[in-house]
């Protein structure tokens, strides 16, 4: 007997669901001009579609990130999904109204079909034989997806950082399906700074002997240090200065001098370490590999021959969030995107949030985002009803 | 016959010399509580010093340099020393008035005693039994070459980062024995964030299979790839976003459309690719972790008491030097460090330099640089000059 009580407001326990579509020879074409079939989504589902079909959230994770945004799976689960703050009843993703999908991006390695899934052409894990995907890729799939679900309009489309990228991919890509978008932490292009990160951060898995070229899987083999390494260093940029100095200043760890080794003297260094060793256990370095590479490749202005013309056909209305702290992602770039859509005179609004929590800000609790996000889909959600039949 | 010219301004051919010293039973104390003898240290000095010995400047280098600052070893060299457009006939550490002298720190891995040199007691590389130094023992280390030299007092100690904390430490250790210093982009105390960074650079390090427990030497290996990622993350923070913009930006490495590979898509990648593998072949990995551990360690305040307590005794003038795009060692750090001086009623000036090249703005040539600090020193040697008997 389950005894443990979820918050009345929560998701409560959900469920990861999967669809699988594009069998050959209806496999999925790809921007790199292979095709990839059959796919499976992972994906969840909270709250309920009302009749219309127009009441659907699409939440798009970031490069870590997963299908499981809100509730628990498990009641003895030690925390909920990645978003859970956001998703509940009442909360700003409000189940009382919406409903609320996540799913996670074809690359990944949560239930979708990435490097790790077998090749069915070999039996094997596909490893580097997987194609390379796009952010347009991961949207194509998540298509599908929603048609399979019988929605032909969302209400909304939204996430950070790579979320983002597809939140503003979808807007553009299907404009007459997306009621708004809420792109957070995010770009129109990755810059040279960001792509330089993550090709540090693939050159520590390259670096690792049990990487095996990408063929760890086969050989029963695991880049472990080489991929903890990678997520130390993604880690820090997803944080700030202050936030660090805040969290762990100069507190050495379980010691009061220096040990004058190799081990750890500073609290920072056993939480990175930490963040390094329980991302290993949860994340495939191929995905890792794959996803950056999607994120590098990410340019709407080369996509779609300038940016004017990326968002000249656009119909969703924009709210577009950022950090003061953020400087991965810094809010120049999202001004970037709202000169872009003035220009074009789309609807959009844009906010810079005063957190210190650096790029990581959109993952934890701020009630100043969360009520601009639920006044956000509130105007839109009334909107779309008086533009109903 | 050599048919090539040198700039007649240069400090021209130059050769480096070596000092030995702390033969058992008499070794270095260190910080650590272990002994290191003999110890030698690789140093260049350019210009000549006066009969009253009093114009002679410390170079102190960076996390990567050396004792080579200006100049050429060989009239064909690629290039002079890393701070040549600083010293010179003219320059403004001016060989026509100063003695400029620039040593290899002790854990380096140029010519000076590291990690790399053999034990005298095994026979073998010291590798991981190298005793671990502190900025302290750096400096501990130079005061035995300046004695030798037989220099009671310097006009100046200076340099950036790395080199911009020694030269405070001088400043305390030894407050009788110098005149100046000019820190440049520099700490009182490596923050969290900073020691983030190096763990991340450390951790690359130990993931490379041929790091062997820092044992590849004797092994004849060489963890090249680690050493590599250590390096292209490190390059990055030594940058600006802006920097990168304008050098790279998105702009595509031979080719005019994405690889869909894990070959090199941009010019990014392809930079920070050959800035990993040209400091593999110049440097020391186990010269790395120790230097970067040196660094972390450094913390006047915890050394001393207090940053008060610290800076209480000095006798230098200071010339602080910070640049509004280096947010590795952001102005922040150098204002701590000028309010400090400021409230011990202490002769400071603190300017901030308008750059977008980052934390290596120090290392590049900046006219306002240049005159700024040749006036400090014209100011301090006038003064020298005006006390002198």
């Amino acid at each position: 007997m389950v005894t443990t009580t979820l918050p009345a407001d929560s998701a409560g326990l959900v469920k990861r669901e999967y669809f699988s579509f594009a069998a050959p020879p209806d496999e999925l074409s790809l921007d790199c001009g292979r095709k990839l079939g059959p796919v499976t989504l992972a994906y969840e589902i909270y709250g309920e579609l009302n009749p219309a079909r127009d009441n659907a959230i699409l939440i798009l994770h970031a490069l870590s990130g997963d299908a499981h945004a809100a509730g628990w799976h498990h009641p003895e689960d030690h925390r909920p999904g990645w978003w859970d703050f956001m998703i509940g009843h009442g909360r700003p993703f409000d189940l009382d109204k919406y409903c609320v999908i996540c799913t996670n991006v074809i690359g990944g390695c949560q239930g979708s079909t990435g490097p790790s899934s077998i090749d069915p052409e070999t039996g094997n894990p596909y490893a580097l034989n997987f194609p390379m995907v796009t952010i347009a890729d991961m949207v194509r799939a998540q298509m599908r997806l929603i048609d399979h679900l019988g929605i032909n309009r969302l209400l909304c489309v939204t996430g950070g950082s790579m979320g983002g990228m597809q939140a503003l991919q979808w807007s553009i890509a299907a404009p007459e399906r997306v009621a708004s978008a809420i792109p957070i932490a995010t770009t129109c292009h990755q810059n040279a700074m960001q792509i330089g990160w993550d090709e540090v951060g693939r050159q520590a898995i390259y670096a690792d002997a049990d990487w095996c070229s990408g063929d760890y899987q086969r050989l029963g083999k695991k880049p472990a240090r080489g991929l903890a390494a990678a997520r130390m260093l993604a880690h820090i940029t997803y944080l700030s200065e202050e936030s660090m100095r805040r969290k762990f200043g100069r507190t050495l760890r379980e010691k009061e001098n220096y040990g004058y080794d190799f081990g750890i003297d500073f609290e920072v260094e056993s939480y990175l370490r930490h963040q390094g060793e329980i991302f290993v256990d949860r994340f495939d370095a191929n995905s890792y590999l794959y996803i950056t590479k999607a994120i590098d490749y990410f340019d709407l202005a080369r996509d779609y021959g300038s940016l004017e013309e990326a968002f000249k056909k656009v119909q969703a209305r924009y709210l577009i969030l950022s950090f003061t702290s953020d400087w991965l992602y810094p809010t120049s770039q999202s001004l970037e995107l709202l000169h872009i859509l003035q220009a074009n005179k789309k609807a959009v609004t844009f906010r810079e949030l005063n957190t210190w929590y650096g790029h990581d800000s959109f993952l934890l609790p701020n009630p100043e985002m969360m009520r601009i996000i639920a006044d956000f889909l509130a105007e839109v959600h009334a909107a779309g009803a008086r533009e109903r039949p």
